[in-house]
Order: structure tokens, then sequence, then C-alpha cells
């Protein structure tokens, strides 16, 4: 995959995405990308990319001549074009789904803004994607976008290398992980739950599964109601509830 | 404000949090940060962090021993104890109401997990808080903390220097960001809205209440149930309802 982000703090993702599984994954042909300094594509004198508001009001605008301009000289494929991707607070709100579906693509094109606003031709006439990562505030859109192409990445043949599995990790199953446990047994006389050292397969798993229910009732009921329970879950779910009603 | 940061990827923390805006902040004295790799606090001789799951299963698990021991380390007020947050995907969704309680720390440690689970013991008897950025799934939790750590530092006083002004931000409102435009006036046949160029204080605030509400009522209709609406704001979503209605 190539990805190439626009962004006035090139440097910024320097430590994010030449350490750890990131660094191992372009080590491993994976991924490539390059920061690009938009204000190398302002056309003015002074390389300006902000101007005042039109209508007044606090703050900068980021102007569209020398974002248009960086995007256009980025090399592209005609038969799959990028995805040009705004990281903004208006966007769509990001989530798993959403990773699977750029992990399909070859190119990721991310503009990144710094504690201002967008010309809105920029929005209208150049990006596919707009992406909010939450609802609270950045100084920029950087972390956003080092974000989505963490959480892109690792979907990616060979993105994890062989650290770990993507399999059972939270979101991808719709429900949240249950506990883990490790040695010792016993940490500052808090003791690792008795089934998960019985060596009893069928236990474990059900009590893994039973777990990992409570802890989705408990803390995200919401994703309850489009998870689609089995039998078996079903009754332990009930067990869930009746034991937290107890409580 | 005090940050301490537990991780195997100290380095990852250098290109955003000595960048930009939170550099200025550190030079300000806003705050000062410390990436601590919590290996040096294994006690085993081989700076083992990890290992397996009581019970089986892919991945590891952090064990709780070197990551009690790195936070016990930590030099503390006992007056104003600090808060202590582990980065995972079971957490609380953060919000900028979260970033608006954790501005009023002073204080802050954070427990970074990468792509491996953490003993439940860490959870149950050492974190304050457990918080997730969002319903995706990251290599780790050092972006995460990024995350928390910018939008908790713009809040501080002095945060932002004399960048921008927090005020207008999306979210900060309860609604999302107006459109912004800025020079040219007309860009590849695309031109700027004439409200905002008339000159016309009392047109233009309307306009922009209008698209603010405009915005919101098609990206996220979710904020608008618990916005206040004012009577003119009242007035204004009628008409953006009934104009998109006949588009």
């Amino acid at each position: 995959m190539k990805i190439d982000i626009l962004t006035l703090f090139p440097s910024m993702f320097d430590g994010v995405l030449q350490s750890s599984i990131m660094k191992k994954a372009q080590d491993n042909g994976v991924f490539h990308y390059n920061a690009i300094d938009f204000r190398d594509y302002a056309d003015n004198k002074h390389n300006k990319v902000d101007d005042y508001p039109y209508g007044g009001g606090a703050g900068m605008v980021l102007m569209p001549q020398p974002i248009f301009r960086a995007v256009e000289a980025i090399e592209k494929s005609e038969e799959k074009p990028p995805r040009v991707i705004l990281m903004c607070p208006q966007g769509e709100r990001y989530t798993q789904k959403k990773a699977e579906e750029l992990a399909e693509e070859e190119h990721l094109i991310f503009i990144c803004g710094h504690y201002e606003g967008y010309d809105e031709r920029i929005r209208e006439h150049l990006v596919t994607d707009e992406i909010s990562i939450g609802d609270f505030v950045l100084t920029g859109g950087e972390l956003g976008a080092m974000v989505v192409i963490d959480s892109v990445v690792r979907l990616l043949p060979d993105g994890l290398g062989n650290e770990t599995s993507a399999k059972e990790d939270s979101f991808s199953t719709g429900l949240l992980e249950h506990p883990h446990y490790t040695r010792p047994a016993e940490f500052q006389g808090h003791i690792a739950p008795e089934v998960l050292r019985s060596g009893h397969h069928g236990k474990i798993d059900e009590w893994r599964k039973k777990e990992s229910l409570r802890r989705t009732y408990l803390r995200r009921p919401d994703l309850l109601e489009t998870y689609p329970l089995s039998k078996l879950e079903q009754a332990l779910l009930a067990e869930v509830k009746a034991e937290e009603k107890n409580k």
C-alpha cells in the first residue's frame, strides 16, 4: 500500500511510523509512506498556506491552492485512483469497518490540517472521504491520520508480521475481550481465576465467552444490540444478567 | 501538568510531543512528560514483561509485576494523587467531556500495552481510568495516549499559546462547525459564498449558524438530541430541514 500524507509537520510521523510493528511492516514491503509538507506547493512568495476567513472571526483557514496542487503532484494509478482522506471533526466517525474498507485500497492520501479550518472547496472538490476519529478536539489532523494508518496497516497481509493474530481482538468479534491473566498465579494477594489454570479447555472457553459477554453487557451494551447471539451465548448472557442484578 | 507514560516504545512519542503546539506548550512550562520503558522494571533476569495467558490461546499478556513496579517508582503528590489511565479497547469511550475532566488534574500516568493483553489485576488494582479512543483496533495504546495528551494539553491555560482559540471548535459548542472559506474568492471555478464577502455581520452570523445546524443535521443528528436549541436556532433548523427535503 502506498500512503501519502499532506502535513505542515512531516517530522511528527517519524516516531510513530518508524517504531515497532509499523517499522517492520515497511521493512517487509507491506506499505510505504511519504510525508509531504504542502507549504512547498504554495504559489505565493512567502509560502503562505492559510489566510483569514471570509466573513471574519477567530482562527485561520487553509487555502485551497497549496493543498490542491500538492495532491495533483502525487503520482496516481489511473486504474485504481487513490482515496483522498480529510481528517476533520466533521467527518464520518471512524470504525473498524472503515478500517477494513480502507485496507482494500492500494493508495491512500491523507490531508492533515493543524489547528485551522479547511477551505470548504477542499472538502467539496478534492477529497473522497472525511474522517473523524472521535468526539474530541485535537490540535491537528496528524494524530488522526496515524490512527487510521496504524489500524489499516495491521489488517494488510503480513501487516502484523508474526507478532499476533488480528482475529480475537475486541471489535473484530463484535464483543469486548474477556479478562486475561498470566503469571504469577498470586500477585500482591490477588489470585488468577482457578478455572484458567485448570487445563479444562471446555470450561476455559465457556468462562471466557461468559466474561466477554459480561464485560460487553456492563461497559458497551450497545454492541449487544447488533451482535448475533448463539443459543449458548443467550444462556450465558442470561446468567450474567442474573448475577449482576444480585450483586 | 506532569505526565508519565509507561510504554515499551518510548521513542514513539518524540515526533508527536516535540512538534508544533505540544513542543511550545512544554517550552512554556504548561506540561512536561516522561516516557518510561517499563521493561526496566521487570524483576526477572531477561527483563521479560509478558507471558503466556493462563488458559492458553493466541497472544501474550503483560505481567502485573513490571507495570506495578514502574507506577510505584513514579514520584507522586499525596495531596492530589495521579490518575492512572489504561489505554484499552474495553475502556470508556473518550470524549471532549473526559478531556475537560482530565485537564483539571495535576498528574496523569498512562499505561500503554502493545498488541498484547493486560493482566486483569492491573485493571482491577492499579488503574483509576480505562479509556478507549474508539471502536477500532490499534497495534498499541501509544497512539491513544498521544490523542488524550494532545486533547488535554490544548485545554490547559496557555496550552495553545496564542495560536488559536479553543472556543469555537466543533464539540466545544455542541454542534459541528460551519464551512470556512478564504482567498481566492474563485478557485478553479468554485466561488466562495457571496454573503461571507458582504461585510454584513448579522447575515454572516446567521449564515454560519444555519450551516452549522445543517452540517450537524446531515452528519451527526445525534448531537442535536442533546443540544439546547435557541428560538432562532429552532427556526433555522426548520428551514434547513425543509431545504434538505426539497433537494
